[in-house]
C-alpha cells in the first residue's frame, strides 16, 4: 500500500522547522524579503536562515550551509541562484530536510544548461526529499503560517477550497481576486516545472485532505497523462476539480513551452479528458471564480429547469438568449402559473411566460416576493436566478429618501426569503453598472450589496451570461457524478 | 427624391415647442415626473402640458387638448393609456405636431385589443405625422434637451455616437454605462413596438447625422428586412454600425414577442447579414460598451499582427490563447528582436518570443518602455496590447513609498509614450484585481488609472480575452470596409 500522502505532506505544508537557504538582511534582495513576508504572514514554527557570509538574518542566528543546523529540519526554501540549487538540494537530503521548495527560476524554461541543473535536481529528489518547483511561488497555506512570495497579505483564514497552480502569476492573482468573494483556501500551490510534485501528487494530497472540499487549478501541461486521468476519475467522484488549462491553442503552447517548459497536449485530448473524468473545465480567472462559488455556496442542483426573474423586457430576452446558449433553456410557465404571474406584476411592460419580467428594475414591494413565491409554488424549478434588479441605491439620485430605501431592503431580503421557505437554491446577477471613477461610489454600494449575499451563501454573478454558463457546468458535474457512482 | 430625414428629424430631436399629453402636478403621476425630468434635465424650448381636468402644471399653463394650444408644436411626448392613445394621437395630427413619441405600453406586446389599437395609431401616423414607440422611452438627446423618463442623470454633454435600443430597459442602462468609459451620445432613441419611426428611419437620419460618427444598437426584429439589409451596406461604408441583436435563440425569440411584438428572425439569417453588409455583430451590453469604445479610441487597424506586452508567464499563456482564439494568432519575434529583449527583461522567468513576459506585474521602468520601444522597432506589429501590468497603487501594500509611485507613473506614461513615438495603437488590459466591499478602494484606484488612459485615446479593457474579441471584430470591420469601396 501506498504510503499516505497526508502524512508525506505534513512536514511540508505545516513545517515545525523551515530553513531558509539563501536568506539576506537586505529588503532590497529576495532573501530578505522573502523570510520578512514569512514573518508578517505569520509564521508559528521555527525558522532556520542560511547564508554562506551572514552570521545572523534579522536576528536570528544563521547557518553557513543546512547541515549546520543542529535540528531537524522538515521544509526548506531555496533562493539562491540556479547553479548553486543542485548542490544545495543534495545537502537538503544529507540533512534529512523532507520537502524543498525551488523558488529560482532559469531552469528547463530558459536554455540547455538549465535542463542538465534541472535533471541534477530531479535526481537528488528520487534519493528520498520532496521538491516543489523549481520557478514557481511555492505553497501558501494559511494554517501552516506559510505564504507565496507575493502573498503577505493574503488571507489569514483557513477555507475548503485547494488551487494547484503551475503558474506564479496566477498563484498570486487567485486568491487576491478570491478573497474578496469569500473563498478561503486550505492550501494553494504554484509548482512551476514540477520536476518531482506534480499536478498528480497534488491531487492525491488534496483528495485525501479533510480540510479541502473543493480542487481548483491552472495547469500547463501534465506530466504523466494516464496517471493525471485515473486520478481525475476517481477525485471527480468525491470532489469538483475545476481546472483551467492554459496553452490550448498553437500560440498558447509556445508560450506554456518557454513558461513551465510543459508540452500542453491537443485541446481535443483535452476535451475528452474533461467529458470522461467529470472535472470541470473553465477559461480564464473570471470563470475560476464563478465556478469555484458555485461549488462553494450551492446544494447540488440536479435539473436544468430555471426560472429568471428580471427587472425590464430587454433584460428579459437577454436572460432567455444567454440561458439557452449555455445549455439551459427557460420551460414556459403552465398556463395556471402564468395567470397568476399576471395579477402579481404591472399590467403593461411585463412578461410572465419564463423569463419574468417584472417591468422595471425597481419592483415596488412586496412584488418580486410575491412573483418568487409564485413560481416556486406554481412550477417544477430547480433554481431560480434574480437579474438585474436594482439592489443598491442609485447614485446621483436625488429621490433616494427613506421609503426608496425601505424598498430597496426589502427587494434585498426577498431572494434569501424565497431560498430559505422553498429549499431550493436562488443566484444573484448584479452587474457592474457604471463604469469610471467619478461612480466609484456606486461600484462599492453595489459590492456591499453582493457582500451581503455573499454572506447568506447566494452565489452573486456579474452577467446573466456568466451565470447562466457556471450553472450549466456545476450541473453537468452533479449529472456526471450521479452517472458514474 | 426623398426629403432629407435630417430636415424631417429636426423638429423631433430639437423641438421648439413640445406638448406632454397626459402631464399632471402629481410626482407619483408618470406624467408628473416626466415633465420634471425634462425640466431638470434641461430642455430650453416651450413646455404646453395637457392635460383635462388640471388647469396648470408645475406653473405652466395646461390645455385640455393639444388642439387647444395657441402656437405650432413641433414634438408631442404620450403618456395617456393605451385605449385614448390613437384620439390623442389623431389631435395631434390635426394640430400639425411634426412628430410624436408615445412612451405608453399595452399595444400588440400586450393582447388582440392592444394590437387594434397599434393598427389605428399606424394609420394615422400614415396620414402625416411621425411616430417613436408605442411602448418605449424615446429619445435622450442631450444637445435638444431631451432625455428618456428614468434619464434625468444622463450626460448633458453631447457626442459622436448614436444609439437605437428597441428595449427601454437597455436605452437606460447602455448610456449609464457608457458614462463612466467617456462614451457620449449625439441621440439615443428607444423605439419599442416600431409602429411608424423604425431601425431603419433611424439608420437612414444617423446616415445622413453629421453629428454622428458611429452608430450602436439594441435590436429585437426589424420590420422590413430587404430594406435593413441594402441600407447597412450603404451605412457601413461610411460609419461603423454596431448591433446586438436580442432573441437570436428560441427561448429568446419567445420574449422577444412578449416584449416588443417584434418577429425575431433566424441567427443564421442574421448571421449572413452581419457579414455580408460588415455590421458589427455584439453580444450582450458589455461587448456592446468595449466595441464602441475601440471604435471611438482607436484610429483604423488594418493588419492583425499584434504585441503582447504582460508581467508573468502564466498572462502570456493566456493571451496567447485569447488572442488565437479571437482570430489574432501572435507572431513569433523575428531572432534578432528576441535577442534584443533578452538584453532588456530579466533573466529569469521572462519570455520574448510573442508574448513578451517582462517576469513580474512591476517591471521596474525603464523596462517597459525599452520593450515597446524594441518591439515596435524590430517587428511589423499593427498594434501593441499591455496586459495585466499593475499601473495602481496596491492597497494593504505598507511599501507603497514614493520610489514605488514614482515607479508606477513611469511605467503609466510608457504605453503613451510608445503610442506617440510610433504612431501605433496601444490598447491597456487592466482587470478588477479585487472584488468585496473591503477592496473598494483598490477598484477606484484601479478606475482613475483606467480613466486616465480613455482621457488619453487608450482603449481600455477588463480582460485580454474581451480586448481580443473586440479588436478582432473592429479589424475586421476595416477589411470589409476597405474590400467594399
Amino acid at each position: 500500500m501506498a504510503i499516505s500522502k497526508l502524512a508525506e505532506f505534513e512536514p511540508i505544508f505545516f513545517p515545525k522547522t523551515h530553513a531558509v537557504i539563501g536568506a539576506s538582511n537586505s529588503m532590497t534582495k529576495f532573501g530578505g524579503r522573502f523570510i520578512r513576508t514569512q514573518i508578517n504572514f505569520g509564521y508559528k514554527g521555527k525558522f532556520f536562515p542560511v547564508n554562506r557570509d551572514e552570521p545572523e538574518i534579522f536576528g536570528m542566528k544563521a547557518y553557513p550551509r543546512v547541515t549546520d543546523i543542529p535540528e531537524p529540519i522538515d521544509f526548506a526554501t531555496i533562493l539562491v541562484p540556479a547553479p548553486i540549487v543542485p548542490q544545495v538540494l543534495e545537502e537538503c537530503l544529507a540533512k534529512g530536510v523532507k520537502g524543498a521548495q525551488i523558488i529560482t527560476a532559469g531552469f528547463s524554461e530558459r536554455d540547455e544548461e538549465g535542463i542538465k541543473l534541472e535533471k541534477a535536481i530531479a535526481a537528488t529528489a528520487k534519493k528520498g526529499i520532496r521538491v516543489i518547483g523549481p520557478n514557481c511561488f511555492g505553497i501558501y497555506c494559511p494554517r501552516g503560517g506559510l505564504t507565496i512570495p507575493p502573498g503577505e497579505n493574503l488571507s489569514k483564514e483557513s477555507g475548503s477550497v485547494a488551487c494547484i497552480s503551475q503558474s506564479g502569476g496566477y498563484g498570486i492573482r487567485i486568491p487576491r481576486r478570491a478573497d474578496g468573494l469569500g473563498i478561503r483556501y486550505s492550501k494553494l500551490v504554484s509548482y512551476g516545472n514540477s520536476v518531482d510534485i506534480n499536478e498528480c501528487d497534488l491531487l492525491e494530497y488534496f483528495y485525501e485532505d479533510p480540510e479541502t472540499k473543493i480542487i481548483t487549478g491552472y495547469i500547463e501541461g501534465v506530466k504523466d497523462g494516464p496517471r493525471f486521468f485515473e486520478l481525475l476519475k476517481k477525485v471527480c467522484k468525491e470532489k469538483p476539480v475545476i481546472i483551467w488549462k492554459g496553452g490550448l491553442t498553437e500560440g498558447g503552447a509556445r508560450a506554456v513551452k518557454s513558461h513551465t517548459a510543459s508540452l500542453s497536449g491537443q485541446a481535443q485530448v483535452w476535451d475528452a479528458l474533461f467529458k470522461q473524468t467529470g472535472a470541470v473545465a473553465v477559461n480564464g480567472i473570471d470563470e475560476l471564480m464563478d465556478t469555484t462559488m458555485a461549488f462553494l455556496k450551492l446544494p447540488p442542483i440536479k435539473g436544468r429547469e430555471f426560472c429568471v426573474v428580471g427587472g425590464g423586457g430587454g433584460i428579459g430576452v437577454a436572460a432567455a438568449d444567454a440561458c439557452e446558449k449555455a445549455g439551459l433553456p427557460l420551460p414556459v410557465f403552465p398556463r395556471e402559473l402564468q395567470q397568476k404571474l399576471l395579477g402579481i406584476v404591472p399590467a403593461q411592460g411585463a412578461s410572465v411566460r419564463n423569463p419574468v419580467d417584472v417591468g422595471s428594475p425597481f419592483p415596488p414591494p412586496p412584488m418580486l416576493k410575491l412573483v418568487m413565491d409564485a413560481v416556486f409554488t406554481g412550477s417544477d424549478v430547480d433554481s431560480l436566478i434574480v437579474s438585474e434588479i436594482e439592489m443598491s441605491s442609485v447614485v446621483r439620485s436625488p429621490q433616494a429618501d427613506m421609503s426608496r430605501q425601505e424598498m430597496l431592503s426589502q427587494n434585498q431580503l426577498a431572494p434569501i426569503e424565497a431560498r430559505n421557505k422553498f429549499g431550493k437554491p436562488v443566484i444573484m446577477v448584479l452587474p457592474v453598472e457604471s463604469n469610471g471613477s467619478e461612480y466609484a461610489e456606486s461600484e462599492s454600494a453595489r459590492r456591499r450589496v453582493a457582500d451581503f449575499y455573499m454572506q447568506q451563501g447566494v452565489p452573486v454573478f456579474l452577467t446573466l451570461e456568466r451565470a447562466a454558463i457556471t450553472l450549466s457546468r456545476f450541473i453537468s458535474y452533479w449529472e456526471h457524478r450521479d452517472a458514474s457512482q
